[in-house]
């Protein structure tokens, strides 16, 4: 089986900085990497599971899974997601560019808000209430404060039934919790790490529960897959094509990159871009640093800085090029504000002559960019652009020298908090450093 | 009358990049800046109307709005802000940080998303629906587009007294659509940009709509403003202490800065800063990137890069002191999850240790940082804060030489824009640049 490609690449406005033929000219260093990704030769080659998207879940875990989706769906009102980073950015992006319902799936255990959990008991208050809690070790702070302040949410008597633990295969305190509980258990793969697991049960789950096409999903990356090892030649494969690109920048003087995007519901797909790229490049004091600005809402804050603030931004934008619900611009009988001109146009219409406008603004004003074409935003594309994501990381990281799958700095502050939070183990507190105060 | 600030500055963690000694070297240029900028002798002197908080509005005025605002608490059941940058970005700002009910106050005309529209207009569907419009002009192309979509959802017999639209005192297309309508109208002032506008009537109208207490926010904003009158010594004012840092670092290479805080209603009052900063600082190809992280959430999606990636970043701390609802740990008989050693603590208190435990980790991990500690949250303190950042900023921008109230770069999309929509007076298009695909 064959499938068109969704996604284009135009890197008509990275020339003059960057040209087809740089890029040709990184091919091998390119080529290289991405066989080395492939073939797991490389650094963190224990967490390539992602790279089989149609593999991560047996078909007995998937009959699973779509049985307790279907369950939950019937049976409950919402559903909270009680997780961090990479156990639930990847869901979140996904539910809200594609359910029709994100409403009915809250987040929680991401934060140590008392305010924030306060809000979430009181809007849950009244519904059936499911939880899908997800940590490969249930040790983790935040999650597991949460589970203990929202578990009671839950019925007695439907715990079992309508709390979801997913975690690690074997160990762990969560899945021992669960297994007492008597609640369903999925897997935290051993081979993924967080921020590439959205088509593990880590990301199905939550998706399955907001009504997207989860098998749809998963074949779509898992055809980007196939797509992506089709070639090693970054002018023929739009993620060694964004890799070479963003490396070739980087090395020219160039330290943040801004991901772009012309409509609302791609805002947390950005988030986990943000956490895809930055988690894995981010080391060993190097990286570009990623940012996201929703646009045009962001031309009017931050427009101003793209445009002409210190030159050190490359941008790339994800488009939609059709299937988005559309109105046009209604007509007035009297031109009172000067838009009869765009009378009957479509708003999408409207939204892409910004987006053209834009991306050759920034051009002008010294921003490299390229954009990134979906035909349409389906569970399909949007599975084979997270995949294409991956994939390009993966092999940026290595042209970097950097493990793609490791965040050894996570711990630094998790290690001062425990000390200040007086864990068992961690007593004794941080250096104490005297207060430099400035006051009116 | 005098009361105690809400704000102090710990600058602990700034060193050893940063002492307070090197801010003083600096402070006959900073106080020469404070001087310039309170006494309006500065590039865009006619743009510090915002200087006086309490003079914004006339007595009347404030009678007015009031009225006004009351009539529409008790007659509707939503508030639609249309407005984009600086003519919603505050009061969004305020009403998410401190309102009981931020879900009665929505956003349009800040984005040309059909999807996004749809779907508003579905969720005001049935309700008693007030519109602000909110425009200089009156033509900017989000908002004017936005105001055609949505005037029809405000009953025809309604319109003049639930359309509201704030905008220019004696010009322009809005007004006197306004005055045809018979529509109240509040005034843009003149002497103020977007971005400094949250408490002229731009941002009191919906944020007393919100139910925030709009008196207080202007009074602690004016006692902020006598407080940073009070003192041109960097060391006694945090406003210029923020000011002066920032600067320091940034010619020290630092190019980007993080502003960072611990609690989600704070997260919009960052997109406000950033835009506050990005477009009065970022011109002429300099300026600090400005960036938001919300944690802990971003310490599991942007940690790793801020712990360990390029080492050209700052970070700004906002911190709540007390004042927040509480929730306290659970204790469990069994202690499954091994957090039984916070069993009975304050949320709030975990939450605290984490700050600790970041800002101690970041500055180890080569990232200065500072923290600006509010006393509690409330109105006048935030009031308070906005009017620091304001001044901070104004500050800044001509210790970097540049005119800190000007947006001249926000034009270049617009008008690539009006030329690919065909408006009358910018017809012809823009320069075809031939596409440089990649396909898979």
């Amino acid at each position: 089986m064959s499938i068109k490609s969704p996604i284009t690449l135009d890197a008509k406005y990275l020339a003059p900085n960057l040209t087809a033929e740089m890029v040709a000219e990184r091919s091998v260093q390119v080529s290289a990497c991405a066989r080395n990704l492939r073939e797991a030769r490389c650094a963190g080659a224990e967490f390539t599971g992602w790279l089989s998207p149609a593999e991560i879940l047996t078909s007995d875990e998937n009959s699973r899974l779509n049985a307790k989706i279907a369950q939950l769906r019937k049976e409950t009102d919402m559903l909270v997601v009680i997780g961090i980073g990479g156990s639930y950015l990847g869901s979140r992006a996904v539910i809200e560019a594609l359910s029709d319902c994100p409403e009915q799936v809250v987040y929680a255990g991401q934060n140590i808000s008392a305010d924030y959990a306060t809000k979430l008991i009181k809007q849950l208050s009244g519904k059936r209430v499911a939880i899908n809690v997800i940590s490969k070790s249930g040790t983790t702070t935040e999650p597991a404060v949460a589970f203990r302040l929202l578990k009671q949410l839950v019925p007695a008597d439907k715990q079992s039934e309508w709390i979801v633990a997913t975690t690690d295969a074997n160990k762990g305190s969560l899945l021992k919790l669960a297994r007492e509980m008597g609640c369903a258990t999925f897997v935290v793969p051993d081979t993924i790490g967080g921020r590439y697991s959205v088509l593990s049960a880590v990301g199905l789950l939550p998706i399955g529960y907001a009504g997207v096409d989860i098998k749809a999903l998963v074949q779509g990356a898992a055809e980007c897959a196939k797509l992506c090892a089709g070639s090693d030649d970054p002018l023929k494969n739009p993620a060694l094509f964004y890799a070479a690109a963003r490396n070739v920048l980087y090395h020219q003087g160039y330290s943040t990159e801004l991901l772009a995007n012309f409509e609302p519901r791609l805002h947390t797909l950005a988030e986990w871009w943000k956490q895809l790229f930055g988690e894995s490049e981010g080391k060993q004091n190097i990286g570009l640093f990623p940012a996201a600005v929703d646009f045009t809402t962001d031309l009017h804050s931050m427009g101003q800085y793209v445009q002409e603030g210190r030159r050190n931004l490359i941008e790339s934008f994800v488009i939609i090029d059709g299937g988005e619900p559309d109105l046009t611009v209604p007509a007035w009988d009297v031109d009172a504000d000067g838009m009869n001109y765009l009378a009957g146009k479509p708003i999408s219409w409207v939204n892409q002559m910004a987006y053209e406008a834009t991306a050759a603004a920034h051009r002008d004003g010294g921003v490299p960019n390229l954009t990134i074409h979906l035909a349409e935003l389906s569970a399909a594309s949007l599975g084979a652009l997270m995949y294409m994501f991956e994939y390009a990381c993966g092999v940026s990281c290595l042209m970097q020298g950097v493990n793609p799958f490791n965040q050894p700095g996570v711990e630094a502050y998790k290690l001062n908090m425990f000390k200040l939070l007086g864990k068992p183990g961690y007593e004794g507190g941080i250096a104490a450093v005297e207060a430099v105060e400035v006051k009116f």
